[in-house]
């Protein structure tokens, strides 16, 4: 079954955002045996979408549009494809209801031109919007199916996943199972893991093993294609214990699981509480470590100490530590994680002090430098780090860094 | 002059990977004045990638590929549009010489099958890599020009600005100026800000008006076509008043500020120092607000106090406060940013307290209650919100309006 992504809107087109609907369908429909062979692009302009459309009607069996189904003028998806497909519209009453509920349950006030969004073409089967006011809608013509989706992306995601999925697997049949497993590693680089498993990557055709450097990790994608999703299931097993036995503790997380959810488990396997002190990454970590569910648990809090006074009054820094080595140094490090340790009464104790930059350099301390610092069961640790790139990007390296050495920490215990 | 941008690689058709290279194209062409008015995604498919360039150059004058210029079988991009075109290939002797001197460099072996990558169709111009070792091509074909671009971003970028940008401008002349300016607006929702401005939007043509949804909040992009750089400015300018003077303050920011910046730059402007006690939001609102370079000089510290225990001992929240109302309450949030304005000595303190999920709900506190206090010289006040959607999004919003309220209590100080 041939699957055509097309995305609409201006502001894609123009570049303005980056489109991640097209990459999150066609993932989506791989992973359910479909095959997308093209996407386009196009912007909110009648004549030019039509010919997408029809280009996409002529080699697809299925199309899929997101965007344009919004309230204004320049929402024009759904009646596009309504005049290609010859088809005319109607005011769908069940979409106005839900609209109307969906403005009164946030006590705000809808606008006329929110109707124009419950406007849908004869014969249309109607996908409700849980996260939005724009419903979605299948379209059946002939041997071609047109599915309209919402621009975005959690509006798009739900709405694929709650309804589109279902109906794909109703009305196709399940067509084979394409699954993929995402392994996480941390600290090595793209090209020194290929040499690590060079020889596995080359044997294996299905599962294929695929690398791809993201922000702040490396992985490694194992992709099987199967009659069944156990047996695709049960093929990735056998070589990602292969990938396991090479790379050891390099890999942090499987799949959807980031570091901080890793972390995470560990401190709740172990009973185990925590706590931060922040400088240059200003809270990050202490949010990434908080973007767990249930971490209320284990993360008791965190201090933010961005002056020297903050350091000496709330977490106990000396003011001689800060005179002698100054506030981007190890020994301030060390000071900071045992001293939100002791007053903040948990089992370990996280900290970071750096130069996150553009300013505050000296000759001695480069933009980058970062102590990290932690104090726990087994002892206090300091660890150098030299980071490079912009301040969001020395920032996010940093509570990366802190998350591994936290979680090599924990697993030692 | 017409623009079609044709991403190739199966990698991409597969969502494996992000498409960054059509953004960056599609905004630096506007920028330089050419239209781009399609954008097409392909794998590496001998049959299907002909297609979309047939199509492409059916409608466009300029047809510029990313990807397929390495040394693999799957790297079929110049070969197929010389196929196309009706154009024989040949060994571009210089591009062998330079892979060759680049691999000598970096004293790696080179492989034969890298030799690939200096075929080239008769009659192309070729566009030194250098970042890579895979030469890009212009080929002139009648009217239409086809250009190759690699398809990694940092080579493709580096290309596209030492080559393609100076080839275009000699052989297109400057054909004028497209330029945007992004009116930034919160807590005022697409389809109302419409019924505000619905006039403008219609009378105005150039510049256009445009309401796009983004995280958090929604964004009015006016783009004026002129002659120059100035001229587009100019008049950018004039459709901006009006629209400032109908939305005043719901309008926080333009172009690349953002909410932290915004507010940061009131903050240096009245000489303020600030804190934030955070509960539900983990240390995210104080890592935005550092996310601003030289925030250190108004942002002195902050906690993040997730237990209730940290809320008393290190923030002062009295134990009858926490009994009584709760750790999510009016009270608490006022207790919040009192206890820390006056242990860190800040002109302002902001805090909030609140259910994040997807645990922790009441019947009478459901996930996304969220209070936000703020204190300072102005005195003490608190707001009461609720949010929806998922943790992350819980967070989020809670600091865009945590921000917000800072913004409005400093602007009327």
């Amino acid at each position: 079954m041939k699957v055509e992504i097309i995305t609409t809107g201006t502001e894609l087109l123009l570049g303005q955002i980056i489109n991640t609907n097209a990459p999150y369908l066609a993932q989506r429909l791989n992973e359910l045996g479909f095959n997308v062979l093209f996407q386009s692009t196009v912007g909110d302009n009648r004549q030019r979408m039509a010919e997408v459309l029809k280009a996409a009607l002529s080699r697809a069996d299925i199309v899929i549009t997101s965007g344009g189904l919004g309230p204004t003028q320049g929402d024009i998806t759904k009646e596009v494809a309504a005049d290609v497909l010859g088809l005319p519209m109607f005011l769908h009453e069940p979409s106005v209801r839900r609209i109307k509920e969906f403005f009164a349950a946030r006590a705000s006030k809808m606008s006329d031109s929110n109707l124009r969004q419950a406007m849908m073409a004869k014969g249309a089967i109607v996908l409700d919007n849980d996260l939005g006011t724009a419903p979605g809608a299948v379209i059946e013509n002939n041997t071609k199916t047109v599915i309209h989706l919402p621009g975005p992306p959690h509006e798009l995601e739900g709405m694929f996943e709650t309804a589109v999925v279902p109906y794909l697997k109703e009305k196709f049949g399940l067509q084979g199972v394409i699954l993929s497993r995402v392994l996480k590693t941390f600290q090595i680089s793209e090209s020194l893991l290929e040499d690590e498993i060079k020889d596995l990557i080359i044997a294996q055709t299905n599962p294929t093993i695929a690398l791809l450097a993201r922000k702040g990790e490396v992985i490694i994608r194992l992709t099987a294609k199967a009659a069944t999703k156990e047996a695709a299931l049960h093929s990735i097993e056998a070589v990602e214990r292969s990938v396991r036995e090479r790379l050891g503790d390099k890999i942090f997380a499987a799949d959807d699981e980031t570091m901080e959810g890793a972390v995470g488990k560990l401190l709740s396997a172990k009973q185990l509480t925590m706590a931060c002190a922040e400088s240059c990454t200003g809270g990050l970590l202490t949010s990434r470590i908080t973007d767990v569910p249930g971490s209320s648990s284990y993360l008791l809090g965190s201090i933010v100490s961005y002056s020297n006074d903050v350091k000496r009054d709330a977490l106990g820094v000396g003011a001689d530590i800060l005179t002698t080595y100054g506030a981007v140094s190890e020994e301030t490090a060390i000071a900071m994680c045992k001293g939100i340790r002791e007053r903040f009464s948990t089992n370990i104790a996280l900290s970071v002090t750096g130069i996150a930059g553009p300013g505050g350099a000296t000759k001695e301390k480069p933009v980058g430098l970062v102590y990290i610092g932690i104090d726990g069961p087994a002892g206090t640790k300091c660890y150098k780090n030299e980071f490079t790139g912009s301040r969001e990007k020395i920032k996010y390296s940093t509570t990366q860094t802190a998350l591994n050495i936290l979680r090599k920490y924990i697993e030692a215990l």
